[in-house]
This record gives structure tokens, C-alpha cells and sequence, in this order.
């Protein structure tokens, strides 16, 4: 009966031209989206007004210009802090297991308040953060028609940020045209090196809509990875030395968009990122005209990047708290 | 002659609806701008590698979601430098006479190369800024296009920024619908604050299409303004003791998206700003009732902020200089 309803759905899959053995899948636009939420959330993803300073939004590190990253080895968060670890793209996050490097937060409405409240990032508190909010008359209309009457909350400004998170999918890449069934959409070298992505076993990983995101492995799990970045993956929250330099494993979708890479951004390079990977992760090493294959390969993982007109954000009102960029310096 | 051309062309605009004999006159849309320029302009305007960081862009302090300001006393800069004095707007600012709030810059070319190398703005240089245009493969694609073969330059980079920067006037404000005819387009009050605006002499300083920008005036003509900001305005580059606190006179379109105010950022409130305005530079004082007309009409003069899609930037090279956010710190 289990084998029946495969092969159906394996029919229907192929009747659609999806590759239906493939352990990639295509990203898909999301449906069921509130549309006053998503518009919602876009402004708050835009508005600096949720840090201390009036000057950090969620769009300085995960900027929808550049792949969803800052592209810095590491992000600069409140008075110029360094941060930890490299920002991960928020492009396709909606695919992640869970989100954040080690996993801590269950969803995207979780993540939304961490930097939020971190000093080292916005700086601001959640009460804050609500203050602000419920003093711009522009949002407290816009909060009120999407979550009804009564106060802003955190909860409902997370909520927003999430729902329009799940928007920022990128379908269309070269990749997932050839997934649904044009063969001429990526060429013979880009093709091989997928063929190659696959039989190394990079797949065992990096699969599913996202190339990436399903799960939580570890870094160097057949050769030590050497890095001076002391994040410590699911270890720091577990407290277990087995989840040393246990990671979200990255989604690949528009990874030519988002260098440097890795947790500790050491990678400059694509290539340097596939050398480093095969070797501590999968105990081998590529030849240089076979990385360039798997290289190719995932350049063709840049889809249609985040398409909308520049937000508007609503003036402050006059009890909006005043930003205090420079006060603890 | 001259007055018959004069009547001629009152005519004209009598036909045009526009209210021929008023100091203000509608922002209107450029005409002749070179497509190819404004694009490219409009990705290096929120491109941030021309910042040494990689971290600020020309948008990150004009915010083109927020009237084209930071809305701070002034603007953070790299290392979270505190910039001396309020970032102006850049919406409309292809009216200003000259550029910066001491009217150094001629033009807006000549404005955009000054924060990219200015050390507690961008902190880049303009050298390091060409060469990292000059090695992100999309932008040398773009520029050949745009100047034709050779290097790139920041002679073309400036010029490619001012050519977008023209695009960003504020059309369709209602209090340029009622100019041009609507006369439903303000009530009652906010016509009654035109009145007062223009018999109480603010018109003087505040006129043209952007409602200022025409002229560097002094600020304080016949009472002393009191500020703890070191600005000196002209005076700065002339040397000039009667030069001391003149300053560009700011632009007044999109007035209530751009608090704080005056150079030093010190009124947080329209009514503050009017207020001490009228004392310092009129030498009067409004009634509240007045000055609530005033601010009620000022608020008329928001326009269509800026619209288009998000700007998607080329990603890096294998030979982009690499951020620098932390060496100097």
C-alpha cells in the first residue's frame, strides 16, 4: 500500500516534470500568506527603529540586497560590536529545521526577537521595542488592523517579521527549471558537477528544497575543521562535548550571493568552501577541475531574488522614545 | 519685452492651474535622465562596499524608506563614529544650490564623493572604492555599458549616484495638487498655516520648488540660536567671522518624515522647530494656534516617496578587496 502511493506520487511528480528521484526539490512560493501581516513585517524588517541606536534593522546583517547577508565575516552589531558568527541568510529560512547556527530558536517568530533584545546586536529590550511601536501611529493602525484592537506586543511584531520572512524564497533558479524538465537550463559542466555533488555524498546533507537547513550535523565529522572562532555549535546550549561544532547545516540556494562563508566566514571562496567541505566533512579531496564542476553546479542555485518596491515607514510620533545610538559609549 | 515674456509665461502657468504668483512652486519629475546612469547609480547608492566596512552605504544615513534621512542628531559613522552634525535629506536635494549644510560641494556629483572618503563617515578611500567597483564583475559590465570601455572610475561612480539621486523628488503633494489647482487638495487650517508661513516672512528663506535649498543663510539673523554643536557653516571654509552659522537653508518637502531638526538635530518636534525658527529668525512668536496651522500645512508638503523595486547588487569578485570593519579598532 506505502509502495503504491510512492509510485502515485512518484507519477505525479513526473506528470508535473519534477525529477521526482532527485533528493533536491524545487522552492516553492508559499501559499496561505496573511498579505497584512507579510506588509507588516516587511516594514519592521526595514526599520532600524527596533534597535537602541534607530540605526541597526534586521535588513543591516541579513540584507535582501546581497543574497539576504552582509557579506562580512562576522556581523556588526550595537556601537560597533563584532559579532560572533557569520549571519546566515535569511532567503529560504522558512525551510530550516530550526533557526539560528546551533539550532536554539524552534522558528522564524523565535529567531525574530533574538537580535532584537542582543547587546551585541540591536540592543534594544522587547518592552522597548513595544514602546516604540505603540507610539508611531502609522503602525499601531497597521498592528490593529492586522491583529485587531489592543496593544502591540512582541509576540504580534515577531509574528509579522516571520510571516513575511516566508515570503523570501527564491524559485526559478537555473537549477529547479531543470528539475521541472528543461534540460537546456543548465549545461554539461553544471550538470556533471551535480552528478558529483551527489555521488561524493555532499547530498547527504545538503538536500531537500533548500539544499541545506534539514538538519544539525556536525563540522569536521571525518577531519578536525581548524578555526579560531570559539562558537561551539549545540554544545553551548547542550552543554554535551558530542555536539561540539554541531551546526545548522547552511542552505546552498544563492550561496554565490553570500560569501564568505561558513559559521566563521573563513571561506572567501566558493572554491575554497567545496575544498575545505569535502575534505573535513566527507574525507577526500576534489580535483581542481572537479570542485570547479561542483562550483558551477551551484551557481546555478541563484533564484529569483526578493522583488518588491523599497518599504515606507511610518514617522515616528511625538512620545516615540528618542534612538540612543551613543549613550554607553 | 521682459514683461511681456513675464505675462506670457504667468499665462501659461495660469493654464497649467498653477498658482502663478506663489513663492512655492510643484516639484516636478526630471526629464532627459540617462536610464543606464540611474540604475547603476541607484545599486552604488545602497551598495556598502564603497564603505571600508562594507557596512554603510549612502542609504544607510539618507534612508530612502524614511524621507532620506536617519532620523538621528546626527549620524553614526565607521567604528560608530558620531558624525557632527544631522544627515540632510537627499530627497529633492537636485534643488539645493549647493550641496552640504555649509555648501561646500557644488553639485551632487561632488557631494557623493565626499562621505565614502571621509574617515568618520565611510572610511573608505576613492581609490579603494574603484578598485573594488572595478573587480565585482556585474558593476565593470555595467559601467562599460554606461561610459563606455575602459576603467572604471569615481569620476563615473559620483556622476552615476547624482544621476539617480535627480530621480528622487517628491511629486503630488497635496499641497502641490491645491498649487496646481485641487482646491480640496488642504482644509482649512493647513491653508490658513500658508498664509501665515508666507506673512510671516518664512517664505523668504523658504521658497523655490523644494521649499528651501535656494540660499545659505544665517541662522540666528536676529536672535542668537543657542546650540552646543561646533558647527560654524560657512564660516568653516572661508574663515569668515560673518559667515558664522550660515548654513544651506534646509528643505521643507517631506518635513514631517525627517525629524530631528536644524544642523544640530536639536528640535525633535515640527512645533519645537517652527517655534524657535520664527524667535531666532523673525525676530516673533506664533500663538499655538499659529504655530499648529504652520506645522498643519508644512505636513501637507510630504510627496510620493521614492518607489521602485529593491536594488539587487552584483556579489563580489575573487579579487574584491575584502571588507575591513574591525582593523582599526
Amino acid at each position: 500500500m506505502k509502495q503504491a502511493l510512492l509510485l502515485i506520487a512518484m507519477a505525479l511528480m513526473s506528470a508535473n516534470g519534477v525529477a521526482a528521484e532527485e533528493p533536491i526539490q524545487p522552492v516553492e512560493r508559499p501559499k496561505h500568506l496573511d498579505a497584512g501581516k507579510v506588509e507588516l513585517g516587511k516594514q519592521l524588517f526595514f526599520d532600524a527603529r527596533l534597535s537602541k541606536s534607530g540605526w541597526i534593522s534586521c535588513n543591516s546583517c541579513h540584507n535582501l540586497s546581497r543574497g539576504g547577508t552582509d557579506n562580512l565575516v562576522s556581523s556588526i552589531g550595537h556601537g560597533w560590536a563584532q559579532g560572533p558568527i557569520n549571519a546566515p541568510t535569511v532567503l529560504n529560512s522558512s525551510y530550516n529545521v530550526a533557526q539560528f547556527w546551533d539550532g536554539r530558536a524552534a522558528d522564524l517568530k523565535a529567531q525574530a526577537g533574538g537580535p532584537i533584545a542582543n547587546p551585541g546586536e540591536m540592543a534594544s529590550t522587547h518592552e522597548l521595542a513595544v514602546k516604540v511601536l505603540q507610539t508611531i501611529p502609522g503602525y499601531v493602525q497597521e498592528f490593529e488592523k492586522v491583529y485587531g484592537k489592543g496593544p502591540v506586543t512582541i509576540d504580534h511584531a515577531t509574528d509579522a517579521i516571520a510571516e513575511f520572512e516566508r515570503t523570501l524564497v527564491t524559485p526559478d533558479s537555473r537549477f529547479d527549471k531543470w528539475l521541472k524538465g528543461d534540460k537546456n537550463a543548465i549545461n554539461a559542466q553544471e550538470l556533471a558537477g551535480y552528478q558529483l555533488f551527489k555521488i561524493t555524498g555532499c547530498v547527504g546533507c545538503h538536500n531537500g528544497p533548500a539544499v541545506g537547513g534539514g538538519t544539525l550535523q556536525r563540522m569536521g565529522s571525518f577531519n578536525p575543521y581548524d578555526t579560531s572562532n570559539p562558537s561551539l555549535g549545540v554544545a553551548g546550549i547542550s552543554g554535551q562535548s558530542i555536539d561540539r561544532f554541531r551546526f545548522k547545516v547552511p542552505i546552498l540556494r544563492n550561496i554565490e550571493l553570500t560569501a564568505p562563508y561558513f559559521h566563521d566566514g573563513a571561506a572567501k571562496t566558493l572554491e575554497a568552501a567545496v575544498d575545505t567541505m569535502v575534505w573535513v566533512q566527507l574525507n577526500r579531496h576534489f580535483t581542481p577541475a572537479g570542485r570547479d564542476k561542483v562550483v558551477a553546479f551551484l551557481k546555478t542555485l541563484t533564484g529569483k531574488q526578493p522583488d518588491f518596491p523599497l518599504p515606507q515607514l511610518p514617522p515616528s510620533g511625538p512620545d516615540t522614545p528618542a534612538p540612543q545610538p551613543f549613550d554607553s559609549k
